[in-house]
């Protein structure tokens, strides 16, 4: 099962919510013209449409204030010709859900004769590869375009704002549990939460950036996606990143699930525990204030949680480039700056980077 | 290439030895009856014969001083009925060498018929495994027989002493390039050191101790080899250790050799010296005095000598168990009594254990 997210520990899971209700908050809008009046339709576009990407570019939709569009790279064709099949437990059965416009490529006239309002980057985060994120979206945006990335690690925000200096840009943390089984193919089980906030660039009005956090967070809530708004975005990706550069990392380094890893490996909590403590570590040099007892937290949480295989090993077990540099590199370059010492994840690090560079060798 | 040891740096690399005036010494006993005379003929059993095995059985039969009983496991009809071919660049060519007897168990009869005044242990060093070494040796430790312990890691020599607390144990520290290219042939380059002395365990006599220790390094000697003696043999152990525990460790984790993974891995060398660095906190914890100038000698002869793949890579290659309890599990457990933090050795011992589990479920 590919799943593109990380569960999180209780206070993040929430009850499965039924379709009915949900949708009825935003098909009652359609009736009450005074409100839907002042709703301008947006014009999204979405760039990756696997697990994450599908499933926001549905709740978008769904919203009736965007119109999508979606560039589609390996599953272009299936979703140009059929639309996606989406089974989600958060948004609803929809076989086939169809974007306004499917496209191949950021410059590809259709893709381009549009001027969005908003593009969503949910790829998968490699800074390494060529092209850059950047340099696929620059056919697409515009003065007014907001940039919203809805990626893992941390340090994904930089090169995307070196870019495109004046354009906002919106960071998420994704909490779900999707999975594209096969091309075109969506399923959503369970846990559905995202937490958005804008990244400060010091350029970009922050008015203007609240705003378009605000605007953005209404078109998901009004689809009834579990939407929050921090100010802090960059704790909540540190938070993220507590797992992410632990559990996902030792699992993949020894291509184990988390229950396997968990009983098979000795003192595999402690080793849990130093890891996830050098990442609190940074983070709180850089001035978060994650609660110490998430650790623990999450730590339960996965114990109870049952075998588990983390994004980095599927992508290991399929020959895919995992995300690295986002999850341990950037962190460890952070870290060094702060002076704060992460032998662990230097060195895991140092081991994940020897196996994406065998991964490139093919 | 099989190379069970690991090459040192410059202090212990000697020129290699051309056959002759190495076997001139050993022969030239021949002809001096007043020193011939005074010297027993020691019974001596080798447990293993492979690379290490081989060289060592063959140097001590040299010595015309000892009678050679030895215990094949997986090459025993090759070895019995065709002797071993031996290559070896310190003791010369021997197509084929013969032990005085080949035995393919401790517990045969024509094992057991003999009294042994040493026993040399040279299998891969697998506390975890069963039968346990202890129990191995049972069948042919009488009162006087002196065990010598010429394997890999720390903390080795307590079950064999806690098993066989009233005999000698000497404990050594072998520098030795050689393989087992097929079953019986075995080849030895230029590299041959050991440096050897004895295990103290607070039972035994420390005259008969000492005394043993200078026999069986005369043994050596007369023969050709290069042997050093060391009353702080725990030291040279652990100096065998920084590499082993590093450069080993992370090359068996990445599967790539000490090259590839210096060229490929971001900070490999920083990773190497933290680990290191470990080590030789332990070291010095228990009271050795590793020249700390050792790390970085020892980085840079690494950095020098090309490709070479470490013995737990290999055995890793071939589907062996690891000796991960006695480079990686011991240390740690040592380090954790003496109060020293070993943060990296931990993690990469849990991701080493969980490879060996994962052979173990084949």
């Amino acid at each position: 099962m590919y799943l593109l997210c990380i569960p999180l520990p209780l206070l993040v899971v929430n009850p499965p919510v039924a379709l009915k209700p949900r949708l009825r908050w935003a098909d009652q809008l359609e009736y009450l013209p005074q409100t839907a009046n002042k709703l301008a339709m947006e014009e999204v576009l979405t760039l990756g449409l696997g697990g994450v990407g599908a499933v926001y570019s549905l709740a978008l939709d769904l919203s009736k204030q965007a119109r999508i569009t979606t560039v589609c790279r390996s599953n272009y064709q299936v979703v140009k010709d059929n639309g996606l099949t989406i089974h989600s437990d958060s948004f609803g059965k929809f076989e086939p859900w169809r974007p306004h416009k499917v496209v191949s490529s950021t410059s590809s006239p259709e893709a381009t004769e549009t001027e969005y309002s908003y593009i969503l980057v949910t790829t998968k985060a490699l800074p390494e590869a060529t092209p850059s994120t950047a340099d696929i979206l620059r056919p697409v945006v515009s003065k007014n375009t907001t940039i919203v990335l809805l990626q893992n690690g941390v340090g994904i925000e930089d090169p995307i704002s070196a870019a495109f200096p004046e354009n906002p840009i919106i960071s998420c943390s994704v909490y779900l549990s999707s999975s594209q089984f096969s091309s075109g193919v969506i399923t959503q089980t369970a846990l559905e939460r995202v937490v958005i906030g804008g990244f400060d660039n010091g350029v970009v009005n922050s008015m203007l950036l609240k705003n378009r956090v605000a605007r953005f967070a209404e078109l998901l809530r009004v689809s009834g996606a579990n939407v929050a708004v921090n100010d802090d975005i960059q704790m909540e990706r540190w938070k993220k990143l507590l797992w992410n550069a632990s559990y996902n990392t030792y699992c993949t380094v020894t291509m184990m699930d988390t229950l396997t890893f968990c009983e098979t490996v000795p003192n595999a909590t402690e080793l849990i525990r130093t890891c996830m403590n050098e990442v609190l570590a940074v983070s709180n040099a850089l001035g978060h204030s994650i609660p110490p007892e998430t650790v623990e937290n999450l730590i339960k949480f996965t114990m109870g949680n049952g075998k588990y295989k983390p994004s980095m090993l599927l992508d290991r077990e399929r020959g895919s480039q995992m995300e690295v540099e986002v999850l341990l590199g950037n962190p460890t370059r952070i870290a060094k700056e702060h002076g704060v010492p992460t032998p662990i994840l230097n060195s895991l690090y140092g081991i994940l980077s020897a196996e994406n560079w065998k991964l490139r060798q093919g």
